[in-house]
């Protein structure tokens, strides 16, 4: 059997979702570290602190005060990468100058929301039991419906009965934009390591009036896949297959696939698949929102019982744009990517550096390895039974 | 004039080399910090440590013995990522399964080098004169040329005057090997934020039989950029672009053009672009070594001096495959990226995460900004004036 192998010998896997390559190095994982350590996360925190500004109650950077919101709270990023109003830039054109073919630019505009998992300053996805996570999967849902293209297929799906956005101290959150977005990217950067500098449960909301790299790559090779495949869905398809093989399996329930993809490239990767083809948030049922509550639980869960630590990772949502063709949001398909950096403890991370930059994602224990590992850590979180 | 609105406005800017998209948002520098301090680098070295497996003379892990070197010294990493011989490996045929067609694999053999600078421990490039970096340079060239398809182009090019590896404590250093290798990736990792685990300066060679992602990525561009501008090589057509502007210049000779790229992702990220059409090391002749060796001496020192520590970065070089189509080789163009992680101090890095690994590279300062700094920080190492 030749997957057996490749537990061996160092070889590259192909991701079709990217059309990309990655290097695994099984055998490498022996090599001694001796550098750099990232510090251990065993700070006790408050449930409710002062300075924090996402704490129900506080004050924010530009004088907002924050309501006494009960499970998420979305505001306007106060530092925003990208604002809905700027000076309009109209690039040169095209004239056949190097200038105007090596320096080309475009504006973007769009808006940076924050939202808040959790009133409490001190837990994490991982401490909250499901039932608490299906609030925050109700808000991402009702803020994307609420930037949907009225045009949009999408529209017609999202269910009257989605929550309003809400709990916002500006009233711009439920507006239509001036223009309308195109991709909205929801995502958490959890962890010191991973960014975040600020320790309250939270994600990110970013919307762009273009299409970002990665959902284009993405949406390219779904909609191929499709065209040449006489129409079914590369990550249904993909989800099928894995959860018949079991051994990149992490957790699994009716709706959802999780596990570490077969083209993963840190050390505990994980993406998150729906069973079934569902185009973005709008198209879950209360079921579905329920199923992938628990994923989301559990994987965070698990995160921390690996290593016995507060996990760092960055986890995002891909699944339909904003806007677009009929065939490219047909073609999309929700699915998230969790990214950690740790590979040996709570303080040896993995580094995608020199030949990761320059020449291929590297890895060195397998997607299969990983899994299994995960697999072998469910039950109560560990810092419960302490 | 557009390009000053820039300065201001979120954009995006495009990447010809790899058809790639950045989001800039210069505002944004003004956001506070409060996230992870990187560890500063204010720790005194001995010129030689007992402990350090490049110094002259010492033993390493699996019991090589360091000749006493004088300038640079490689061997083959102890630790390889790719070796020369493993199990063989057949992918199942393709039969239209879906196990065939999502879960591709290849084999992959290689050779991965380690090339100390120089036999001091306690040095860096930035505190190397250039003409102690011209023997660096001469050995990438000479395991570079080691390494050619006998029936490439280049390997005619290749001068005789090219130094025969040598300082090796195995012989596999010279000897061809068994499977010709397509690409060889030369970088260096410098400092713990970028993985590096050595104070020792060093850097790396990793050589495969397949052609990585970056370089294939580049080399396409670069190939269609020929074709369709009537054979002009796209790196030579920006180096004199560049050259004019001066905005975004650092340093510059009569053989290379040094910058921050008007589509950087990292904050002070160069690129060094050969002047004129170079394919690879073996087209540089004396003369432009001892310019390249100007330009790396320039560029680390001003990157140290620009916090006062020692600067992180990874850095590689981007040139013809070893063996390939002479088209390929022909549209290869030499180059080389640095690319660093600090942002605002010694201690404060940038982060390319959630956004960045689920959308697309966010960066804030703007390359201008980033060059002019650079440009403004020559002079004496800071480290000397002290
Ligand atoms: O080879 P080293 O220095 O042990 O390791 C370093 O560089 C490698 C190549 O960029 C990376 O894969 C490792 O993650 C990094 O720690
Ligand atoms: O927006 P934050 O949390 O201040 O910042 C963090 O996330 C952003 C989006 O991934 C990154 O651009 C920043 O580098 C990171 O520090």
């Amino acid at each position: 059997m030749p997957e057996a192998l490749l537990d061996d010998i160092s070889h590259r896997r192909y991701n079709p979702l990217r059309g990309s390559w990655v290097l695994v190095s099984p055998h490498r994982t022996k090599r001694p570290w001796q550098g750099q350590q990232e510090a251990s996360s065993r700070i006790e925190l408050p449930s409710h602190d002062p300075s924090c500004y996402l704490c129900p109650g506080n004050k924010r950077a530009q004088g907002d005060v924050n309501p006494d919101y009960e499970s998420t709270f979305v505001f306007v990023n106060d530092y925003a990468a990208v604002r809905e109003q700027q000076a309009e830039y109209e690039p040169p054109a095209q004239d056949g100058s190097l200038a105007t073919r090596l320096l080309k630019a475009e504006s973007t505009t769009g808006k940076c929301y924050v939202i808040t998992f959790s009133p409490e300053h001190n837990v994490t996805l991982a401490d909250m039991p499901a039932s608490t996570i299906v609030p925050v999967i109700n808000k991402w849902t009702s803020i994307y419906t609420s930037h949907l293209d009225p045009h949009s297929p999408l529209a017609k799906a999202a269910r009257p009965t989605t929550i309003p956005p809400s709990g916002s101290t500006n009233g711009s959150l439920d507006s239509q934009p001036k223009q309308q977005h195109r991709y909205m990217q929801i995502f958490e950067n959890k962890g010191q390591a991973m960014g975040c500098s600020n320790p309250h449960p939270h994600g990110q909301i970013w919307t762009t009036t273009s299409l970002p790299e990665e959902p284009e790559i993405e949406l390219h090779n779904l909609r191929q896949y499709r065209r040449e495949q006489g129409g079914s869905h590369l990550l249904e398809d993909y989800a099928k297959l894995e959860s018949e093989k079991g051994e990149r399996t992490v957790v699994e329930n009716s709706s959802f696939w999780a596990g570490c993809p077969w083209w993963g490239t840190w050390p505990f990767e994980i993406m998150v698949v729906a069973k079934e083809h569902k185009r973005a948030l709008v198209d879950l049922d209360e079921r579905n929102k329920e199923d992938l509550a628990e994923v989301i639980a559990e994987i965070t869960k698990r995160y921390d019982n690996l290593f016995e630590t507060s996990f760092p990772y960055s986890m995002g949502i891909h699944q339909a744009p904003l806007s677009g063709t009929k065939e490219e949001i047909d073609a999309s398909h929700f699915h998230m990517h969790f990214y950690p950096p740790l590979l040996r403890s709570a303080t040896v991370r993995k580094f995608l550096v020199g030949y990761e930059m320059m020449a291929e994602p590297q890895r060195d224990i397998t997607p299969e390895q990983a899994a299994k590992r995960l697999r072998d850590c469910g039950g109560e979180l560990y810092r419960r039974k302490l």
